[in-house]
């Protein structure tokens, strides 16, 4: 089964916006086993929009449009599909009310054109929405006698997703060929994507009725499995099969095996060994505790740290001795040591982690280039530090050097 | 005149990847004059692509390929447009070489699949591609008696994007009807949108040769200016001429005139006044630190700080009175200012900043509710504070803390 999407608004044809919720609408028409053949983007004109529909209706089954049923001049897609459908608006008295009625609540003036928003295509069944004014409608019409579903949904995301998933995504179900669908998506750090290919392909290449994905960003792996069948068991059953051998394969680099970030995954590490972690960071400047507490609930296991630009500070907040910077430099393994221990042994914390490189673009030198990072990371029984040499603009050299970091103190704790 | 861009491969149908590209593309076709009507994404079908191909050739002047120009199998754009034009491909000696060069150089084998690369329509002039293997490809047609721009560009942003720069802009220009563009993007920090709109929309609504676009996120509001006219000293004059009046009505909301980051206008004014910064960060957790580190040179004026997540941090490393927390709580104006003033102290910075909050989803309380924040800034002359009550989930409290953090401490320079 086929399908196109839609996205209606003038704004996404400028530099400054861009539609994101067709990843979401994707992603839950895919589970329905439903593929998305074409994806496109149309301003606020009627007569684009009608021919945009007009072509869509012609090589898809299933359409979906999102955005333009606000109450501006400029919401057209009700106007454009009735046109193309060659149907009649008619204006829904229980939408009316209901619209005067939220407005009354919001203590908000009701200009005649909101009313607009109770335009319903004729035939058409309206999909609630909970979270803004502006309804959805279903459609399931034969047009130049071929059966086709076609959808209206909102433009905002806080609208439209809860929409989709509340009004429309049963009545696919209910709709189409029953099909079951099973998922997992197994992450690993710091392993070469080219490497991941390499080691898995062979493996996951034979499982042609498992759908694999692998997504790779600054040091972080991700498959997706996805099967489709008549049979949820079935179904899950290769999913599961085929996620064992990966999982296998991947040894070590594997740290979740259902879709948990790594951040995540050494907080749940840390609450099972009852340990805690403190951080001095330098190259990397507050993104690993940024990282760490952007999951809810960090606060039991993360202390905190210390950002440490300058050396006067790396003295100061993980009392490494001034004459081992003036020896070493900065950027050196015994000072990334230091920090580990020192930042450990200031706050009393099971395992201190330290991070110190040149993030670029500028400070490199002949024998430390940019992308030269080096990584402690300290418990009671020892310290281990790394090297590493990574490549490309600040912004990816710190993303690697976080990523890295939060990998070593997953590693001390396995 | 018209534009489409289509995007072209089976990956940006799937809710894993999205195209970006064309955000940067319509930036610069704008920046000529050139508006786009339609984006189209389309799978590496050749059959899809041929008819999405088709429609575009339909209905606009200029339609932008991008991507399906590699080696394999999938890569069929150039014998989609070929075939639609009815041309023939023939294989270019030049493009061959090259390829057969670049393959002994990186030392990679070159099966015979990819000299499909070297394969250029007819009548086509070759965009040399300087960070890849696939050229662009630039025809200049007649297409049932109207006149077509088609480009040819490849996917990967690290080739799309300098090819279309170097290669496409300088003839487009060439061909285009000649115009000037001047541009202005002013900034402005913590002022609600709405509020923004309602300031500013009754002066730039009457400036009808400047296209105005407002852009907001979590405090941060973007105001983009574009005017395009035939003669260049016209058009910057029309914009300067409405950027000066939406500052002044900004006032002190505004932080740019240029569209630098706050945490850059942060930097400028700390090494204007040779300044220091050093901050301690709870709720935030590194965000603050993370955001000022990005930039390139920030520890020039950045000291560094402490992520005081747990209250033993706060008195560790910033001399918090534990009986300050006790009496008065860890998410309070008192702990605030000590945060502040004691970091200041602590690290001999010019300039404190303290940041503790409560970032949710738990953690609050009747009468400290998620989403509650206080902030407080420090120097030698006094400490300020500010209570903020952000509404949301736990990274937009998070995000709007550190944005008003960074505002403050403007605020506190300028």
């Amino acid at each position: 089964m086929k399908s196109e999407i839609i996205a209606v608004g003038s704004e996404m044809l400028t530099p400054h916006r861009q539609d994101t919720n067709s990843l979401f609408l994707t992603e839950k028409l895919n589970e329905l086993g439903v593929t998305v053949a074409f994806k496109t983007i149309v301003g606020d004109k009627r007569k684009d929009l009608a021919s945009v529909f007009r072509t869509a209706l012609g090589r898809v089954d299933i359409v979906i449009l999102m955005g333009g049923l606000g109450p501006t001049e400029d919401d057209l897609t009700r106007e454009a599909v009735a046109e193309t459908l060659d149907r009649k608006l008619r204006r829904d008295g229980p939408l009316v009310a209901a619209l005067h009625i939220r407005a009354t609540n919001w203590r908000i003036p009701m200009p005649e054109n909101n009313l607009k928003q109770a335009d319903v295509i004729e035939g058409a069944t309206i999909l609630p929405n909970d979270n803004g004014s502006a309804s959805g409608q279903w459609l399931d019409v034969i047009f130049e006698s071929y059966r086709k579903l076609i959808v209206l949904v909102p433009g905002p995301p806080s609208e439209c997703k809860p929409l989709f998933e509340t009004e429309v995504m049963p009545r696919l179900r209910e709709t189409l060929p029953k099909r079951a669908i099973a998922k997992r998506s197994l992450k690993a750090a710091m392993i070469p994507e080219s490497q991941a290919d390499k080691l898995l392909a062979p493996v996951y290449t034979t499982y042609t009725d498992v759908e694999t994905t692998i997504l790779a960003h600054n040091g972080d792996i991700q498959l997706v499995l996805q099967c489709v069948k008549k049979d949820q068991v079935q179904a899950q059953k290769r999913v599961n099969e085929l996620a064992s051998k990966l999982e296998e394969l991947l040894d070590d680099w594997l740290y979740s095996s259902d879709g948990e970030s790594l951040e995540q995954i050494v907080l749940y590490y840390l609450g099972l060994r009852q340990a805690t972690l403190a951080v001095a960071e330098s190259c990397t400047g507050g993104l690993v505790a940024q990282r760490i507490t952007s999951v809810p609930g960090s606060s039991r296991s993360f202390l905190g740290g210390a950002v440490v630009y300058s050396n006067a500070l790396k003295t100061q907040f993980a009392d490494v001795p001034a004459e081992l910077i003036e020896q070493h430099g900065a950027v050196s393994e015994e000072v990334a040591r230091a920090l580990a221990e020192g930042i450990r042994r200031r706050t009393g914390a099971t395992i201190g982690l330290g991070i110190t490189g040149i993030a670029g673009p500028g400070g490199g030198t002949e024998t430390k280039p940019v992308g030269l990072v080096y990584i402690a990371v300290s418990d009671a029984n020892k310290t281990e530090a790394l090297e590493r040499n990574f490549r490309g603009p600040r912004a990816r050299v710190r993303d690697w050097a976080a990523q890295q970091a939060l990998d070593l103190v997953r590693r001390r704790l396995m």
